[in-house]
């Protein structure tokens, strides 16, 4: 059986024991839970060592983005972090699990959110490592889903993708890599002021972890409408390495690890603007997602970005 | 380096992150979090195939367990559950997957602990399977925890202690055992209700998960005081195998996997009625556990249950 099939099989196993209208389904990237008059955000995500991160990334950096992926996913809420528990596999190797400390202790400092409790366990000898870390968040006044956009609705994004990606590509190749694309890959910065800033304002919104493609495609089919990018933005950075190609930038907007937001705003309003918001697209009446760049339709490549449970010929995959 | 200090130099690097006074230093068993008026009782537990469980448990069991193992903190919490996040590790094999979500599903209606929402992953090809879940409880007016033992309180437990160790050990020796030690080992259940009628009455409350000695032990160490373990309460299924011996009850005070709860009352209160708690002992002004059976007393064996990271025969273990 393939993966993504098997994968699929037991997520619909999981919806059936969501039986709570909070969990949304488990169709969202978080989960809300009001309780006791508080507005919660929860989320949690597995690095698993092979699959999620290279083997030889600096441990810091893999403790770092551990931190970055969860917080991402309350960004897109519009959540202040609250807390988090840590499931720690240890490795073995003490100076290892000492560095991946280190890493983490600063992305929860930077993001204030401290560690509230956590489990640690000892992994058979020779196991992969498999990192799970859960966050909880206090929500605003609204909690932004991938659902919700309306027609003539304009989408942005919170910074140019691909970064990343590219980053990781160069990795991948042992080549060298600008500074700015490896950390781009291993040490994201979540957008939580901009999540909250925006959660108030938007119609939809969410990470687009996966890759801006495949995300837009989700929110287009959550929110029952046609959307159409037209526009990639890529940073000087990027475009100094790879030169302002087509191929830049259909890989920039598929190759996912972008932990940017991807938001619909009301065709009339003025962005904050404080957050230099840079308009992809827009959204209209009908189904699917399209692309056309400087005037012209351009056919969708065959990946639009990371799926959970697809075959990949990746060596690092993100955690949703 | 042994796991025991590897596991501790890496927790003590956790307590370095966790900032709030919330997580009460890592060193209870769940942690609180007082958000938006809400006060809630926080828990996470991984299960390890060959080190958490055997292999050749029935799936279902573990996901029957991994839910319980959690509720079962809540529990000592005085928490009633309200929602649950699950990071799962797919088997790669189908039917697996569907008996473990079978499982967890009936322990989850069973408590009414709805799952939220998680995180699916797939593990690279012959890796062991880890299974950790978050669960999230709404606290009452009281939340116990391991200290707030007085001097002159009466120590309870709410069953017998053992049958679980025991159904293990058969197991493990391929012998035939009782359904109900068998049962107790494999689908403990997490005194929930009487960790909520309890909290408001108790000076201190722990599940007993690692083993009735060494969590009276860890009691007795953060309330600042000696506990006398004077009775180690059997079932009478435990009895009719093994006997009534001192190694009989020895081995049910130290084999942990009972997810029972022990408590502290003041000397002149009276257990609730209906809830048939079990008296096992007294605390006074001191230091440390000791152990009087039947006006004699008996020295503590080298082993009082199970450590976190301590090197073990046992091929099953458990969380905490």
């Amino acid at each position: 059986m393939a993966g993504g099939a098997h994968e699929s099989d037991f997520i619909a196993r999981m919806r059936q024991l969501a039986t709570s209208p909070q969990s949304r389904n488990l169709a969202d990237d978080a989960a809300l839970l009001n309780i006791g008059g508080a507005r919660l955000v929860l989320t949690t995500d597995t690095l698993v060592e092979g699959v999620h991160y290279r083997a030889d990334d600096p441990p810091a950096d893999i403790g770092w983005k551990l931190a970055a992926v969860n917080l991402s996913d309350l960004a897109g809420k519009g959540a202040q972090p609250a807390g988090c528990l840590l499931n720690y596999a240890l490795s073995g190797d003490a100076r290892w699990d000492a560095e991946f400390a280190r890493g983490l202790g600063e992305a929860l400092e930077r993001h204030a959110m401290p560690l509230l409790g956590g489990d640690t366990v000892t992994m058979p000898s020779g196991a992969p490592r498999a990192l799970s870390l859960t966050a909880i968040g206090s929500a605003g006044g609204e909690t932004p889903a991938r659902c919700g956009v309306r027609p003539g609705d304009t989408l942005y994004v919170t910074r140019p993708v691909g970064d990343a990606g590219a980053g990781l590509r160069l990795l991948e190749q042992g080549q060298d890599a600008p500074a700015s694309l490896v950390a781009a890959y291993r040490r994201p910065t979540p957008c939580l002021n901009e999540g909250m800033a925006l959660a108030p304002l938007v119609h939809a919104m969410m990470d687009i972890s996966d890759g801006l493609l495949i995300d837009a495609q989700r929110m287009a089919q959550a929110s029952g409408l046609a959307i159409r990018i037209d526009h990639i933005p890529l940073s000087a950075d990027l475009v100094a390495l790879e030169g302002d190609s087509l191929e830049t930038r259909l890989r920039a907007a598929s190759a996912g690890d972008d932990y940017e937001l991807l938001l619909a705003l009301p065709a009339d309003a003025t962005p904050p603007a404080g957050l230099a918001l840079i308009r992809v697209g827009t959204a209209f009446a009908g189904t699917g997602l399209s692309l056309r760049l400087e005037g012209t339709d351009i056919p969708l490549p065959d990946r639009l970005g990371y799926e959970h449970g697809a075959p990949s010929g990746h060596a690092a995959r993100k955690a949703t």
